[in-house]
Formats: C-alpha cells, structure tokens, sequence
C-alpha cells in the first residue's frame, strides 16, 4: 500500500479541533500508510497534539489558516471572503496535488461552492451532489443522493446523481448492474414533480442503468435498492429524519437499563439487555457512517456531519481514504463518458 | 352526547372492505353514539357482516357504489370518471349532510380533487393540505402538514398550512400559543427553498402566530414545535421515512425473543423483553396514528393510509369523530379571517 496523503480542515464543524484533531491521530494510529494535512489555527491544533504518540506526530503536518467559514454564513459571500480560511486551504492542497483528499464538518453550501471552483466539475456534470452509503435491514448499502447539495434539481441533473450513484454502487460497494431508483411519494409513473418524471423516462432508456422505478420514503432502509437519487433538499431532510429516528431509539434503548429504584439483578439485566440491543442495532447508528462524499468533481472530498463527534469524524476520513483508493473521480468520468448523452 | 354519522368508502385501501368493515364494526363497538354509511359493493359488505352483533348492526347503513376509483389512476382522470364510485358517493353523503364526516383509505389525488370539488374550500384556502397528529419523544404531540396534498407548495400555501395548523393544535391539542415552525435543511435563514423564505417572512411578521423558525428533519419528533410546516411532496416522504424506520425498529425488537436453539428460559426472557419495549416504543407504532386530516374543506375528510390494517382504519375513524366534535372546518375558518391578508 502506498502513501495516502488527506487535508482535514480543522476548524469546521461545530466542535472545530476539539473533535477534528483527535478524530486524525486515531485515523493516523489505525493506518500506518496515512499522512495527514491538519489545516486551521497552528496554536490550538498544537495544544491539542501535546499528548499524541511521536510517532504518529511525524505523519501530521500543520498548515496554517487566518481564518473559518462560520457554519451560518451565507455561501455566497462566504465564498468570496473564503481566502485564508481552513476550508478553503485544505481544498487548495488537493488542487495542488499536496493532498489526495480533504475532509470538512464546515458549512455545506461554502465547501460545494468552493469545491466546484478549485476543483471542478467533470465533464458532463452540471453541479455535484452529496453522496451517502446507508446500512439497510438486509445488512447490505445503499448508496443515496444528493443530500443537500442542490436544494432545487432539474430532471437532468437527477439523471447525472443516478449515473454517479450507479459508479459508486459498483465501485464501493463491488454490486453489479446495480438496481437505481428515484424517490418518490407514490409507485406508480404518474406520481410527484415533473423534475422526477422527467428523470425516470430518460432512465427507462438507458439501458447502460438498471432502472427500477420508484420507490417511496419508507424504502429508505429496506434495501429494496442499490442507488436511491433525490434533490437535495429531499434528501438532507430525508436522512435528518431517518438519523432523528434512529438516535431516538437508540437513547431509549439505552435508558432502558437505568432508573433508581430498581433491585441490582433488574438493573445488572437491563445492562445485559441495552449491550445486546446495541449489538443488533449498532450498524444502524448514524456515527458509523458519517461523511458524506462530494460527487462529480476532478478531486475527492468529503463532507462530514457539523455535529460529528470524534469517532463519526474519524468514520469520515476512512471515507476519504477509500474513496482515494478506489480513484472515485476517474472512475466516474469514466462511465459518464459512455452513459450521459452527448451535448453536441 | 349526540348522534354521530360518518361514511366510510368501504372500498378504498389495499384490502378494500376486508379492512373496512371489521373496522367500521370495532369503531361501532366502542361508541354507542355513532353511526356509519358504508358505501360500497352490497353483496362483499354484507358477507362480512355475517357475524355482527345485531345491536351493532342496527348502527350501520349500506348504501351501493357501482365502482371503486383505482389506488394507482391517474387523479384527473379518476376524478372524471368518478360518478358512481364508493369515494364520491361517500363524500357526496357529507355534501349532502347525510354524514357529518367521511373516511377514505382511497386514492389521495383523487380523494383531495373530490373533496375540493364537491366540499370547497374555506375562503382564503388556495387547497386544503393534508395534517396528522405525530407522537413525539416528550410524549406529546406535533400536528404536522401538509402530508402529500400539494406536491409544490408556494409561500402563499405554507402560510395557510401554518395557520391551519396551529388552529389545529389549539383545538385538538389543548395548546396555547402553538410554536409554529417551517421544516427546513437548516436552521439559519438563508436556508433552503425561496417559498420557505417568503413563508418565513410572512409568518415571523404575524403577532397572531407563534412561529418560531426552521427546524430539520432529525427534530420532527423531538417536540420542539407544535406545528411543524412544509410542502406536499416533502411532508409525505418525511412521514413515510419516519415510519419505514419506525416500523423496522419494532419488526426487529419483535424478532428479539425468537430463535431455535435458545434455552427455555432465554425465549422466556426475549418475550418478556419484547413485552417491556413494546410498552416504551408503542405510542410510536404508525398504527397508533392512521388517518391524516384534509384541512381547509367546508367538511371533515379523513384520508387513512392505503395499506392500514383493521387497528389502523380504526383509528382513522375514531379520528374523524374526533375532528367533528371538534367542529374544526368551523374553527378553522373562524381563525382564518383573523391571520390571514385580506385579499381585497
């Protein structure tokens, strides 16, 4: 395996260094061939290393940033004050080929309009789009897109999520001919916004994609497919929800072996029983699939959760570092040569 | 307590009147007050009638429908050829004031068109929105809207569902000064969609309303609002995405205490398990709350769930004479001359 360099810009997220530079020293410490760029505020990144093994310091490097994108800015002028700043420093060492990959919790808008105009899009690809890979019941994936990257999409742009959706499918998830489907509020082709019908006839014919119809909100977790596209307005909605669920069994799950008044062997069964339901429920847990990738750009990046903690933010750099791997970005240009229709 | 007569269009939903009419028999049973028109085909309603308490019997009213309009028609055309059909014919009964309600597990396009045309809107109703009562976290509740009515929504609309809705949870939920609050992808106001922005605007500019800004898919059951907002077409996949992992988390709770090789006593212990979670989770069970609320018609229309069980289609009815004591077209209106501009 050879060296794998990422840019973490350090300061975004919610929790900034405090959660981004512990979650690199434990990326760092499970894989000996990773060398990270931390990028942000050289001082507090520095206090933050004081207890870190010297041998994983030696493949950190600090790079300093004046400034951070405030997580509320407005993207647009957050855009063109973004000179100096972590987010948009981290970016510019993938442009400059110092990095493989960058890595940001910061505000979404700011970092996907950055990322289009340092790293460009492909050719073919109107605007990127937000990529996840959810667990299902079947204990299989599904890769789902765009999740916020474009609050309003066109039918052609719906046709390039389901492209890149399908690439993705098949070279992370090794599935092939992978099943695509469009969300939607009802099965039947006459149903929801144009947009959406508009897509779902020109993925009928396209017979390089194995179309499957639509399939509603409540087949998110099913694994009835292998690709679900949406806008992203949709989809950063959809996935708050199903993360909102989920979380909230979860905590109730775990208040289940608490409580005061109980005899110890009640309470001694009640741990038993949350480490069990744990067990069952773990691969559900939103931590364990934090970061969110960046699609159709010449470059890899991952978004992470503003809200990460330390180990959704470490899950997200493994993101990275897979998606580095597996030369997500050419494979892609690759296959939209063949699918998308010609513009000329 | 008064006489209470609703129709019910037995033959809607995914099993028709093999869901209906055992569910029209449990709703009889369990208020002595109401009385029901099933509207429909004779011969299959009677048949399932067969093993009905006489007393019970006398309650209920068959009134014959030539046909049934069809879950997957497209709702124009379905609404032009509706003469004769169990839904128009049973929402007809409302028009005429045989029935003070009407229940219908039909075909939502076609239910919603119908109901516009044969019950009309309240003045200042562009179209009436489709509003349920979601159990939260807190144990309390959040009226949500619109559920899939309107699959594009202007400002103009998100304005109307709002104020609906907090009439709403005064009325039903018993809630002084309901929090009102527009589902967004973010919480600053830049966020998302130009019609959510503009319905911000209007909204945080009525004294007459609670509004407390944007909320995002993972607070819809945290309770953080009474009444939480958005278009047609992201309201239903919200809810169904809820559901889909509700339902998934209780399907695998359910399983908890099976398997083959276990010891008596750890098959005792999973069932008792299972009995304790069901109790904590139950009140979140979407078959606790079938039966979403068209708001904004001269008339009280209830729209259950395609696929509800008996239980489900139960509480659907008991919604509507809930609704109808409430008296809530009469309350509605009366609050909407009051917020709403007026239009001369």
């Amino acid at each position: 395996m050879t060296r794998l360099t990422l840019a973490i810009d350090a300061m975004g997220g919610d929790f900034g260094p405090c959660v981004t530079v512990p979650a690199s020293l434990q990326a760092l410490e499970s894989n000996p061939h990773l060398h990270l760029l931390l990028v942000g505020d050289p001082d507090t990144i520095t206090s933050l290393l004081a207890k870190a093994d010297s041998a994983i310091r030696e493949r950190l490097q600090i790079i300093a940033a004046e400034s951070v994108i405030a997580s509320d800015a407005r993207p647009s002028q957050a855009i063109r004050a973004s000179r100096g700043s972590s987010m948009r420093i981290a970016l510019e060492q993938v442009k400059s080929g110092q990095a493989q990959a960058c890595i940001s919790a910061g505000n979404t808008g700011a970092l996907m309009g950055l990322a289009k105009l340092l790293l460009k899009p492909l050719d073919g690809i109107d605007r990127p789009a937000l990529m996840t890979v959810l667990p299902h019941q079947q204990h299989g994936k599904t890769v789902v897109l765009d999740l916020g990257a474009n609050v309003d999409s066109d039918s052609a742009m719906l046709v390039q999520f389901a492209v890149m959706g399908a690439v993705m499918a098949e070279e992370i998830l090794a599935i092939d001919r992978p099943r695509v489907a469009l969300l939607n509020i009802g099965q039947e082709e006459t149903k929801g916004l144009s947009s959406i019908r508009e897509a779902a006839a020109v993925l009928r014919a396209s017979p390089e994609l194995n179309y499957i119809g639509y399939l509603e909100g409540n087949d998110l977790l099913t694994g009835k497919t292998d690709v679900l596209v949406c806008d992203g307005f949709v989809g950063n909605v959809t996935l708050k929800t199903m993360e909102g669920v989920v979380r909230m069994f979860l905590s109730l799950l775990k208040s289940q072996g608490e409580g005061k008044k109980k005899a110890w062997w009640l309470r001694l069964l009640g741990r038993w029983i949350q480490k069990r339901l744990a067990k069952k429920f773990g691969h559900l847990n939103p931590d364990q699939y934090n970061g969110a990738c960046l699609l159709g750009l010449r470059g890899t990046v991952i978004k992470s959760h503003g809200a990460a903690n330390q180990r959704a933010f470490t899950v997200a750099i493994q993101q990275a570092e897979q998606a580095v791997r597996r030369q997500v970005p050419e494979r892609i240009s690759a296959r939209l040569q063949a699918v998308l229709p010609k513009s000329d």
